[in-house]
């Protein structure tokens, strides 16, 4: 079985080394990790023409997977990594099983306050907006109700963490892994 | 032609009256639009169930539709709205065409810069970190790469505003049914 490895490793200063780590783990389980910066991409003529090739063997690597388990752990915001969200709508989709992991446990109603304010000191549960008027979603999800949503309907896992840790740390993935292999 | 509209009007305060003009102008070009909040959920026992339900129904009028036009104007950060790049995403793994416009024309490489802060002062380009040291996608693209190359790939468009618009402007939106229409 072939998980793809998607999330916000890959911005990380030692991204491959993450990258050898979660794949190990992989392995110890009886899985095969592909982690995006497994298909080396060469510079091409411009910038855009390198990051778009990026997308392509991204897309490629997903769709050579039997399933996904994403890092959803908040990522420059209340919210996951946007590439890493895109990834796994993208495997569902395809019809795959998705799976994934945050190492941050605040509700995410709590994490949308934190960063984005509160309309008024004096709200009403159920009717929260934020410092835009934005409505803030508040049903008990984990992140945006169709990321929990899409990972339960097709019959994938949404672990988090006991407590709140690092972007990079694997516990909670390799829980993810040991549910995976029983 | 079915168009799914996905983006993050659902959060606004008048997003029934956005909706419906996006779905008028759909008509106006002789598309049919399908918007998010067609579908009504009865509030379930938790609400939790209801999220998981709302996710159900949109799902099934992404598979309805023959393609989407998302607002990826950016939401809450640097990024555009993590639900809907997950729509965008399942669209895409679903075979169909994705198209996207954003009201804000600026370069995503400015606008995580603006957002997230630079790791220093003084940065080569091609080697940009933000203050948390993660890396910042410089590949002249309009949101992460995995959203501007889904939607090439796909043989959509991805359009900007001239100028920047309010995120429920619908100018840029009406510019894609018309190259859509032609």
């Amino acid at each position: 079985m072939k998980i793809y490895l998607a999330g916000p490793e890959v911005f990380l200063p030692d991204a491959d080394a993450i990258g050898e780590r979660k794949k190990a783990l992989c392995s110890q389980y009886g899985f095969e990790g592909l982690f995006p910066l497994d298909t080396q991409i060469a510079e091409q003529r411009s910038a855009r023409d390198t990051g778009l090739m990026i997308s392509e063997a991204n897309e490629t690597l997903i769709r050579e997977a039997d399933m996904v388990i994403a890092n959803l752990t908040p990522f420059r915001g209340a919210s996951a990594d946007v590439g890493t969200v895109y990834e796994l709508g993208l495997a569902r989709g395809m019809g795959k099983t998705i799976h994934g992991y945050s190492n941050d446990p605040t509700p995410y109603t709590l994490r949308v306050l934190d960063h984005c304010g509160a309309a008024s000191a004096d709200q009403t549960a159920g009717e929260l907006r934020d410092a835009d008027g934005y409505k803030i979603e508040e049903f008990e999800l984990h992140d945006n109700l169709m990321i929990d949503g899409g990972i339960l309907h097709s019959g994938g896992q949404f672990l988090l963490a006991q407590k709140k840790a690092a972007i990079e740390s694997t516990a909670a993935f390799e829980e993810v892994l040991i549910r995976l292999s029983r």
